[in-house]
């Protein structure tokens, strides 16, 4: 099985960035990565603010997956998600949704223990490990691993999970895929710009599809099939997931345009993945129950 | 049991509203409502163009509650949620987030049998009723009741179903209740403006809480706390449940505001529950089983 170690990462995606390593479609890779803060915070009296911007929210990668040429769309499947043992979480002030209202710079270091984060004596939180940010290059553009968009990226979509599959746009040859900023858990919005930040290894198979027609960013769950877009703005963002996914409905089922709008409005959940990034994540979800009484199978 | 008509409504949530029945606090009453068309589109050659607007959202009341005065709280328990044996649906070009994608006007009437919402041959959704338009006179504006607010009113949370309890301010003496415009069935985004419109009624415990803060309005279920909020954009009706939520947690279970925020972005879900009313509405979902934990309990 190929590795790429944490140390082999980026802090763009971008289609100028080298490949770390090359393999054939079909090919299963794990990618060791580091937490959003590139590890740096270890105690609690270590703040945000000690850590350097060169080392907010690292991706491991790029990794060139053989045949896929710009138009096909890269299929991630992921595999494992392996987490560390002990995760940390941060407050900033004049950041995030609480900007107003947290008291200042703080930092607490949370255990994980027998699936469970100890948040403290009272609290102990289930885990469902998920990835932060994974994409492919743009095909221009520069863009930071923090931020999110049509390439996939700091995406923080809570059912980036063990078992779902991410559909993301091939814009370079090789793809250029990479991956990082893992959290223990988090819930939908990440109101203050963190989840369970925490170091790990994600296991995934990557394959090439052909002139295939989704929309992307799209997750393949067991039960939901997700369109992802991000914008400035939540409304924009929101908006743009419910056109996709309307679109989807209407090209690959062939529902007419109104009845696939309805059913959107009956069966199709609207919902934030996050509030705080520099583009903000929506995501609509649309149940497989459905796609199965057509017949229809994503490949 | 104390039963409003659906003839005795109201187009707009108001202190200058003649109250259609009062009874005493702790009080069980049942509201007759319309669909939110007035119940005047029965087939499908009747388009939602037809429908003037004096009939659009209709609510059942205002309910005159004695002892409610400004100030306190209106605690209203769903206990039930009886609807129609048919539902409609309707799309319109330039209004909602597919405006510029449906065909044009359409209607589509949907039979529901045997607990499912006969979609067309293949698709038959499960039911889960809900109440689409619930709110409290606001202190000195008229609000229509096709807008959402802090008094309530069109909130489409399709979190508001039997066995939850809503909490609402009270503006006005008496509070003046009312509601209207159930769905059969709704995904979160309401994104063609509609549910599965349907008539039904509403069997309602009402209550009264003195000199208790809670956010408004809130909504509690078995397993979640919600906070309801309501904006010009989307952004800001979740950063202020976001914000109202954080108070609760800090104020009512004394935890610590940086600890709050953190668990919120843990363990609270930042929802949408529609994009396409004159005002936009978020929610922030915190699991019951941590309040538990901090024997915290509400009233
Ligand atoms: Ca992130
Ligand atoms: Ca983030
Ligand atoms: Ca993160
Ligand atoms: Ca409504
Ligand atoms: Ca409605």
């Amino acid at each position: 099985m190929e590795i790429i170690r944490k140390e082999q990462g980026v802090l763009t995606m971008s289609p100028n960035n080298k490949p770390v390593k090359k393999v054939q479609a079909g090919s299963t890779v794990v990618f060791e990565t580091y937490d959003c803060f590139s590890n740096q915070i270890q105690r609690e009296d270590q703040l945000f603010s000690s850590v350097g911007w060169e080392q907010i929210n690292p991706a491991t990668g790029p990794l060139f997956v053989e045949g896929a040429e710009p138009g096909d769309i890269l299929k991630v499947e992921i595999l494992e998600i392996k987490i560390d043992q002990k995760g940390v979480m941060t407050t900033t002030p004049k950041l995030g949704v609480l900007r107003d209202y947290v008291s200042g710079e703080t930092t607490k270091i949370i255990p994980i223990q027998e699936g469970k984060a100890i948040f403290n004596d009272k609290i102990h939180i289930p885990i469902k490990p998920m990835i932060g940010v994974i994409g492919t290059a743009p095909g221009r553009e520069e863009i930071p691993t923090g931020t999110p968009g049509q390439h996939g990226g700091n995406m923080d979509c809570k059912q980036i999970i063990k078992g779902s599959t991410l559909y993301l746009p091939v814009n370079v040859p090789g793809a250029l895929l990479s991956m990082g900023d893992l959290h223990a858990v988090m819930a939908d919005g990440e109101i203050v710009i963190c989840g369970l930040e925490i170091p790990g290894e994600v296991t995934v198979k990557v394959g090439v599809l052909k002139e295939e027609s989704y929309p992307l960013p799209m997750l393949v769950s067991e039960e939901k099939l997700i369109a992802i877009a991000s914008a400035e703005t939540l409304d924009d963002a929101a908006k743009l997931a419910t056109i996709n996914m309307h679109q989807f409905l209407v090209q690959q089922l062939g529902i007419d345009v109104d009845e696939a709008g309805m059913l959107l409005s009956l069966v199709g959940d609207l919902r934030i993945c996050q509030i705080v990034d520099p583009l903000m994540t929506a995501r609509m979800e649309f149940p497989q129950w459905i796609l199965d009484k057509y017949e229809y199978k994503i490949k």
